[in-house]
């Protein structure tokens, strides 16, 4: 952990859990509610969202002109196809890297030569567990990998030094998708690529 | 909805919700199910939380010197402490703007007299319907209000033109807080204050 860059504060210690248990299932979700006794002493009951998978990778594959595979897909949360960055979950064995190459070449039909981690996002840390990395693709190649979903995906190339544009959309909003964007576009900054000031 | 900057392409017509049936639900989550038909005739079966709220709001409270008022808290979901943004909940006949407000005067103890919505942003698209509205907070001032935190939050003050500083830290990775703080110095670079280069 880098040195925190205001004066240190001391943090508490985390609560106890004084107790756990499973208060409701899904096919997908899992709830867990926590009893808690925070260290000055006041108790809470939290429930969280727990992820049992092996993680998630998210994708920002640009080319030479610093323009970014971006896909529109359904998202059955808000019944409406959404604008957002290639992704997926980590299968069973597989690295991080492996699974962004695969997801790229499943929903977007394009490989990449160069893999890089750029940063772990996490979604709803006060209520959920779930993390995904992000990894910037580069050295793109055509390769089309068969995936499980439903219809083809509507691929799109955008720039990337315009980000703002995109944040406009109607369709694209996600959180991650847009955190993912600024931070290539700061990396690609930094190790001088062109096209991205 | 803004011009795509691409060539327009056909989108599909949103698959049909052949049913929808509630299966998991505890104090604060609710899962429902739902069988969908996508256009291509296609047949998935979706589980989605489902919220019942008012929205939710984060702010990203900033002085004239461009630092970004920031809170640490404990987080359920990955039991640690985490730095984020002040958020929570919208309530019942309250708007966005005020919301922020309150919600920035209880968890920093400090009031904003210009509020300025900036983005709203969902978490996980495809499986939840949750969006966050961010709101700009100038013109500070200290006022505290009493929330309903079990143990007070530990406030602290942070560059906005140095987010990858942030990023180096083991507990700052929320998506929402991440794509606010570039969103917000974005915002703060078009209306020409100084600082946020």
């Amino acid at each position: 952990m880098s040195p925190s860059p205001e004066p240190e504060v001391l943090m508490p210690d985390r609560p106890k859990i004084l107790s756990s248990r499973m208060v409701a299932h899904s096919r997908l979700f899992e709830v867990e509610s926590l009893d808690l006794r925070f260290s000055n002493g006041a108790e809470r009951t939290y429930e969280r969202l727990v992820n049992h998978g092996h993680g998630a990778v998210m994708v920002v594959a640009v080319d030479l002109d610093c323009r970014v595979l971006m896909i529109q897909e359904y998202a059955g949360g808000l019944h409406e196809y959404c604008l957002t960055l290639p992704k997926g979950l980590v299968e069973p064995g597989e690295d991080a890297l492996a699974a962004a190459n695969r997801e790229l070449m499943e929903e977007t039909g394009f490989g990449a030569h160069h893999l890089e981690p750029l940063v772990d996002l996490s979604l709803a840390p006060g209520y959920m567990d779930h993390r995904m990395q992000v990894v910037l693709a580069r050295g793109l190649y055509p390769a089309k990998l068969e995936g499980d979903e439903p219809e083809p995906l509507i691929v799109s190339w955008h720039r990337l030094d315009d980000i703002l544009s995109l944040l406009n959309r109607d369709d694209f909003h996600e959180a991650r998708a847009v955190a993912a964007l600024f931070i290539a576009r700061e990396r690609l900054i930094q190790v001088g690529d062109r096209g991205a000031t």
